[in-house]
């Protein structure tokens, strides 16, 4: 058993992966706006997973840059039905850690052929998928062992972010780039907090996670996290979908795990918190200042999923050690899966 | 206690609801034709709850119809983060039961000043959100009561089908719509299966619901409906997104319903149902033969969604009647959600 050492190590390397990329900005921007299609632009994002939750980070991004509504794709819609879909204007983005998952590479092409500049996010530069576009994103972050992706994902995070600057204006500057890598190693090394936060959830059944905009794709991947590495039923949703409807699952106890940073969308979390809490769930907060699972305040909210997908990922790994589980190796989960 | 009565007879309106909408057919085709802008037609999609599900079977129809990408909206672009998103060109589809959720509205209003033709898909003809559109589409369904919406989902689901072919080629004809009224009436005067599939679900405490492709929105809305009658956390997943991690969360026993129609998808989600079942999961087939909750196979696949849904919701109130819980009033929600 390999106690969770392949995650740790990789969730420790994240601030050094991170750091290298931010280091490759300018030309990373100059890469990606080379290829841009005249604007205005238009932007379609095809990923599955964890990966998918880069994508819908970038959802919000590219749609806050490009200014143009923007589709995350549905792949069996060229997979399985045929679809001709017309990409003519599109920056089409692909995400696969591997970049190595059939369908992913399939639909890819399948936007090329229609029109689109295609980018590949990948952690395999000599992948098929990085083969199939015009520009590969290679992450470099280096193997990643561990089944629960971990340092791929917030390099995916942080290349959307740099993507979002190539296309156009964005609700961060330049220098706010400093403000990451020490808030990532600022939360890694303080993992006394999400020890207390597995304590708090310990044998609990199912989990919620909820954020708002920015934020979303954190809720997501950390319920993800959670389900990979302990086999939670954990959800994530948007703190304003959570209200119609699903918080009907909300009785005694329910660990519920809110996600914010200081912006527009923080009193929406904190409103939904507070029904949660009238209904006897347990909310454990993810945010700057005073919170169960802290960040540091000087990352600007939409650069915070980040440090908060972090505070995620460290929270799973404790989970399943506090479980006697491996988070290193889910029971019957591959690295690339096949789907077509 | 109304132990389920309004769930219940809105339920067994659904065959009358759908026949009167579908043949409104022709008048309502002409209504969108009228209001389409020029091809190529892109189409943006806003909802939240039980209605944003109807728009992810609206996002499937009508990207096959349109061959363009469409694109679901994160409201909270518009409505925290002030984002003036560039709609010319699109069509923009809002869909809302009471047509009174403020955010709804207010993202519709702005994708009508920044160029959309828009749609409003809604029971209340005189509501905010009808006033907002160019085209209201009043789904005509009777008040409904139950928190738990069903007859104005079929309906949302239906009228999104019209849409689509008002806007394109379709994977139906129109002589199919004859099949969807009996096949939701074989449903409704089959109440054992649900009983039946009731009792195997038990008192599990979770659930998975899964499918894929047009029937991927089936399986989100049954999730829904299983969270907002029982508190089951619930949790539905595409066939093939399901396999990238969450399929971790199976173990022995674990309640997992398998909906499909004969097409392209079907293969897809019986490899995920063999696999979950590999893990021990009790899997629950929705499908047209051989199934636990089976529909008519006379409905084409892109138009199952809608027997499929009525199997969900049956089940739904089934299972709440089975746990002595009264389907008609989860505790504490309400009919409107005021989320801005």
């Amino acid at each position: 058993v390999s106690s969770g050492l392949l995650m740790a190590d990789e969730m420790d390397e994240q601030p050094d992966v991170l750091g290298r990329l931010v280091a490759r900005r300018d030309e990373l921007l100059a890469q990606v706006r080379a290829i841009l299609p005249t604007a205005p632009v238009r932007v379609a994002i095809v990923a599955r997973g964890s990966s998918d939750h880069a994508a819908v980070y970038g959802r919000y991004l590219l749609e806050f840059a490009a200014g143009t509504p923007v589709a995350l794709t549905a792949p069996s819609l060229q997979t399985r039905y045929g679809v001709q879909t017309d990409y003519r204007g599109h920056l089409a983005i692909a995400v696969s850690q591997s970049g190595r998952t059939p369908e992913i590479v399939a639909v890819l092409e399948q936007m090329r052929a229609h029109g689109a500049a295609t980018i590949a996010i990948t952690n395999d530069g000599d992948s098929p998928l990085a083969d199939a576009a015009d520009l590969a994103i290679d992450l470099r972050a280096g193997e990643e062992r561990a089944i629960p992706a971990t340092k791929t994902v917030t390099a995916q995070l942080a290349a959307f972010a740099l993507v979002a600057e190539a296309v156009g204006a964005v609700p961060w500057t330049p220098v706010d780039w400093a403000t990451v890598v020490p808030a990532v190693d600022t939360v890694l090394h303080d993992p006394g907090a999400a020890t207390r936060a597995a304590a708090a959830i310990g044998d609990a059944t199912g989990a919620i996670v909820i954020a708002r905009g920015f934020l979303f794709a954190a809720a997501l991947e950390t319920a993800l996290k959670l389900k990979e590495t302990t086999g939670l039923l954990a959800e994530g949703y948007s703190a304003a979908d959570f209200r119609h409807g699903p918080i009907a699952v909300v009785d005694a106890g329910l660990p519920v795990l809110a996600i914010s940073a200081a912006g527009p969308c923080a009193a929406d979390v904190a409103e939904t918190a507070d029904e949660i809490r009238a209904r006897g769930g347990h909310v454990l907060t993810v945010r700057e200042a005073d919170a169960d699972l802290p960040f540091d305040a000087a990352v600007p909210e939409a650069l915070a999923a980040i440090p908060a997908t972090v505070r995620g990922q460290q929270l799973a790994h404790a989970l399943a050690l506090h479980r006697g589980l491996d988070p290193d190796a889910p029971a019957g989960l591959s690295k690339v899966t096949a789907t077509r």
